[in-house]
């Protein structure tokens, strides 16, 4: 009873605006993550701090807390600055996968964590299990592992990392209280705070296929995560990037690994390199390992232009179960049985295409989950062929859709065909790179 | 999880101050009070409420739905106006007892259901249980019965009313959602509604005591429920009244029927005798059976005088199996075996008589309940002597303490010594009747 009625004055502090203290918020983590605080009065209190919101000190004190609740990485025995990067999440990001192995291959270890699809969002981890025999499960000592052999490693988060974001998650999801930008920002910095990192570079997504619709409210997830690794002594790094339109041409799953596999021979669609190449070069400098963004670019196109990157990888997946002859010999990828083209109805200049649409085109062809517990079909996947400010004649090919159902396709075709909007007047393409965010 | 989804949906659109449609509403009563919405996504959509608020459409439909989770009463039998009281509770507020059965005795129906003490208020049914026998809980047709026959009836509320009131109530005070205008309102207006009422009067009780600690606030709760009552077709008038310090001098429950009968022979004290009179008489002419106040007042009066009124209450209490002969012979009502007198510690005039603190001390001699499942003392009380207003001298007493248990005086003094505040210049006592609120 005691706990029951110290957390009502909580409740009621949250809601009438006043600041909690830190011994507060700790113990609210930890009650709840221990069955001690009943979800209805945890998703009252979540729904006030939607409300209210959360000062500095409390987001801080909240995020500490929820990264304490499970095991804290330890890499101090690896010799090499930990940066990692991780993106809000959009449609046709698969910049994680050639990013990495470049960074490493600069010497920047990269302890990456990531998540699965879920929606319209892709995940890392799907795509990669693209590769035959590829796990992305490994335990801790697998972990530690392949990242102090390889000095990257691409997997899953483990279950004892941030129990207490995995139950705040859930309930927020099944409340309403999703859309807090501090339970947002805590939820991902709890996590990536937890890998033992020296510095983080954020991907925040901004546009029709992201969490966060316009700049205004990216930029502030984007502060607010900046100020809660200031707090913790992690150096923070958020660039502002546009998802009104897919990243790159390929949404869904093996066609983003050969999209990746693009990259790390040098190629691949201009704007994916563009972010890649920005992404990592800010690793690389806030890794200490490159004095400036540019020095920094020089280094990765030479990690992939002399092949060590595509060999990092390769390194990493064989390391991890994969075939890493899937890596050159594309055949061993899976492919879809099916194509089919969307066409542009008239001629002009795209002036939308739109990144929401697409995304969710490519979970109803089967590659990506509208609830957790769905399989996915890692061969479907859409090819954009043309996107904002491009012209396009009548008749000529928007996209191809790889798919294995017909009826799944029946059920994407409609938002691939409202997908884009094709302008009479010339369009700009819009800016790639928005804003960057750091103390 | 097609009701789990749309409920998320209704919470989110409450969330984001968003109007619910009347048909969403009523789902969510009529779901939670069928287990069907889980309590943390119901503490969640509660909170929202406290947030947003809501339109007085909503706030219709809500309490409609709420009236129509349960039976809803018909009196249409009884060929009298039917018109009841209803007090937002404070500390010594007996006006229930002695107002029943002189409204009864002058020709207007009152199916009276009232409320158990909790916290500081003290409730109705605890006070009349001190009458030797007196049932307050009666099944439906015992109620209809005492009210056919006697035109009154004073009793809890039945099981099998509004019994979504009963869970959200119980919800909302384990999540924090108490404090909501709209929530409060549907709460008292759903039970009182379904009493089938032709006209209500609410004594919306304003201070220290009181659940609304300022005018302004209580004001709006007032026109909220007045606005709830017309969308019925239920006229309802609202009087604010002070509730800074304690109605009348008895604090308890046997001491508060002594001074209840004080009243129904034409005695008692004064602001007790104004707030009784004046309710009263709101009723007669919302009954119809006065044409104004001032008529209504001496009609009461003459109730009084005449003693029929004494008489009415004392059949209500036999049919009710109390003795009523306790009405008169004072002795057979319990009485605490010790006395403790509160002195004036200096001279001056008295500026505060805190009704919240004498509220607290008068459950902590065992008069009141701190959780629902408590029980109580029903002989221990305060007799309050010296309110706000009221010249002092050194050594006077402010109120004798009858009590049973040392630990429990000791328990209650700290709060008793600090409730008064004595002024060295002559203070004005407080406007007990501060407005009224009607269509």
């Amino acid at each position: 009873m005691e706990n029951h009625f110290s957390f009502i004055e909580h409740i009621e502090a949250k809601r009438d605006g006043r600041e909690l203290p830190a011994e507060a918020l700790r113990s609210i983590i930890s009650r709840f993550t221990a069955d001690e605080i009943p979800a209805y009065q945890m998703s009252a209190f979540l729904m006030a701090v939607l409300w209210r919101g959360m000062t500095d000190a409390e987001l801080s004190a909240w995020t500490e807390a929820m990264l304490r609740s499970g095991d804290v990485l330890d890499f101090s025995d690896i010799p090499l600055p930990k940066v990692d990067k991780h993106s809000t999440g959009g449609v046709g990001d698969k910049v994680s996968i050639p990013l990495a192995p470049m960074v490493a291959a600069c010497g920047v270890a990269v302890p990456m964590m990531s998540g699965r699809g879920l929606g319209h969002t892709g995940g890392t981890l799907d795509k990669l299990e693209s590769i035959p025999g590829f796990r992305s499960r490994l335990d801790p000592d697998e972990f530690r592992g392949v990242l102090t052999e390889h000095g990257m490693v691409l997997a899953g988060q483990s279950e004892t990392l941030v129990p207490a974001d995995k139950r705040i998650y859930a309930l927020r999801d099944a409340s309403g209280t999703v859309p807090s930008i501090p339970l947002i920002a805590s939820s991902i910095m709890s996590k990536k705070l937890a890998e033992d990192l020296d510095s983080l570079v954020l991907d925040v997504k901004v546009g029709s296929g992201a969490f966060m619709k316009d700049a205004d409210s990216a930029r502030v997830l984007a502060e607010t995560m900046v100020r809660i690794g200031d707090a913790h002594g992690t150096r923070v790094k958020a660039v502002l990037t546009n998802m009104d339109q897919p990243l790159g041409a390929a949404v869904g799953n093996a066609v983003e690994i050969e999209e990746s596999l693009d990259l790390l021979v040098g190629g691949g669609p201009e704007d994916l390199q563009r972010i890649t190449f920005r992404l990592g070069a800010e690793m690389l400098v806030m890794g200490g390992v490159a004095p400036g963004l540019d020095e920094a670019e020089a280094r990765l196109r030479e990690a992939v232009d002399s092949g060590r990157a595509l060999e990092k990888f390769g390194d990493v997946v064989a390391a991890q179960g994969g075939d890493p002859g899937a890596l050159t010999d594309r055949s061993l990828l899976p492919h879809a049985a099916h194509e089919h083209v969307v066409a542009a109805p008239e001629a002009g200049w795209v002036a939308v295409c739109d990144a929401l649409d697409i995304g969710v085109a490519s979970v109803r062809l089967g590659g990506g989950r509208q609830k957790q517990e769905d399989d996915i079909d890692h061969a479907v996947g859409i090819s954009v062929e043309a996107k904002v400010g491009d012209r396009v004649e009548t008749g000529q090919t928007l996209a191809r859709v790889a798919y294995n159902g017909r009826a799944e396709l029946q059920a994407a075709l409609p938002l691939l065909e409202r997908a884009w909007e094709i302008a009479a007047e010339p369009v700009q393409a819009p800016a790639l790179i928005i804003d960057t965010v750091a103390l």
